[in-house]
């Protein structure tokens, strides 16, 4: 019963695998040095009992005890208290970093999420509405590419849960070619990923899903 | 220079007058009764001490002596750990407000803004990205039903930011009439925004922006 338990889908199609939000957590466990076990949900057919931990039917959750908790970036708060591998613990550097962490989340993955999700399902891209999406992602990464033109870390002067999010938040646009005139933004993502721990999290994360394969005759 | 300070813009055009994001750190600080003042920077001509404090050119911040937090979410996590009238104590209490305070962020308010967005700009809705939308925040709002339906508080068994900032979330699309089959949605949001500190804050909001108008000249 005792420990961290990470839970995250039993296995996932090959197109969303080294980008399901348990690598999040997965990445700020490694780079806390915190042991964890990992868990799973069935993908298909979800149940009252994945619902009553992750009401939106969505992965990760995190479990610590008697504490359960969802959403990727609640979680990161969470481990962010347990090191200050992941957060500064002055009261200054730890709202620079809740405050980053929320700017990614809520300023950019807002706008980077439906565009992704609209190149990813393949839209034809002329339609009012993906003109919106695309100037809305523009005017985001253009604010962050300044950010990122003139500093090394999001927060508090160190690596922290703000950066980890952001270059997760990064990782999904640059995958469909959204960065190529952001020179900072991709500067800053080549370094951050480069990370031991991110580089574990991610192996791990396929390895897992890929052994999913084996288990379900697939062959992958 | 001492006590909360929170800057918003000084006039902002009629159409989001009363959604302007400033509402939802004033509404925290009235139910919390902290003090504070607001001060302005100007909407039209963001300069470079604007994007200094929000490096997005959005509003709101929060200036609590050397501290200066942006992003809503952030904010009322911030205020939150001021007063239990925001946010529950308990570690438990605590955990589920901070999840849920991203969940009406990231899980609703992430489908919810382009959807009440490309109802505002008056896109014709038949493009497959106005549909994938479209679907996107049905299947939120058909999970939110479910939670809002079985319980009256989402965090710790009480009001916390985690109510104010999910109803504010669902507020736009309640403007937009996208809460007609959501029955248990909508008698939250009334019940929630029924409150004395919504109510006052709210006035307030419209009232500076009405004051703006008479003192532009352009008398609203």
């Amino acid at each position: 019963m005792g420990g961290l338990v990470l839970t995250t889908f039993d296995w996932v199609p090959e197109p969303p695998r080294g980008f399901v939000r348990d690598l999040r957590v997965r990445w700020a466990l490694e780079e806390a040095g915190l042991a964890y076990r990992v868990a799973t949900t069935p993908f298909e057919g979800r149940e009252a009992v994945h619902f009553a931990q992750q009401p939106f039917g969505q992965v990760p959750w995190l479990t610590d005890g008697d504490i359960t908790v969802f959403e990727s970036g609640a979680i990161l708060l969470y481990l962010g208290e347990k090191s200050a591998a992941l957060m500064p613990t002055d009261p200054r550097g730890r709202a620079e970093a809740v405050e980053w962490v929320f700017a990614a989340l809520n300023s950019v993955e807002m706008a980077s999420l439906p565009w992704s999700m609209f190149r990813f399902m393949g839209f034809p891209g002329n339609a009012p509405e993906a003109r919106f999406v695309d100037g809305f992602l523009k005017a985001r990464l253009e604010r962050i590419e300044t950010v990122l033109g003139s500093r090394e870390w999001l927060a508090g002067g160190s690596f922290s849960v703000a950066d980890l999010l952001m270059a997760d938040v990064l990782r999904p646009v640059d995958r469909f070619e959204g960065l190529a005139t952001y020179p900072a933004c991709r500067a800053y993502l080549a370094r951050i990923t480069g990370r031991p721990a991110f580089k574990k999290a991610h192996a791990d994360q396929l390895a897992d899903f890929a052994a999913a394969d084996e288990a379900r005759g697939s062959g992958g």
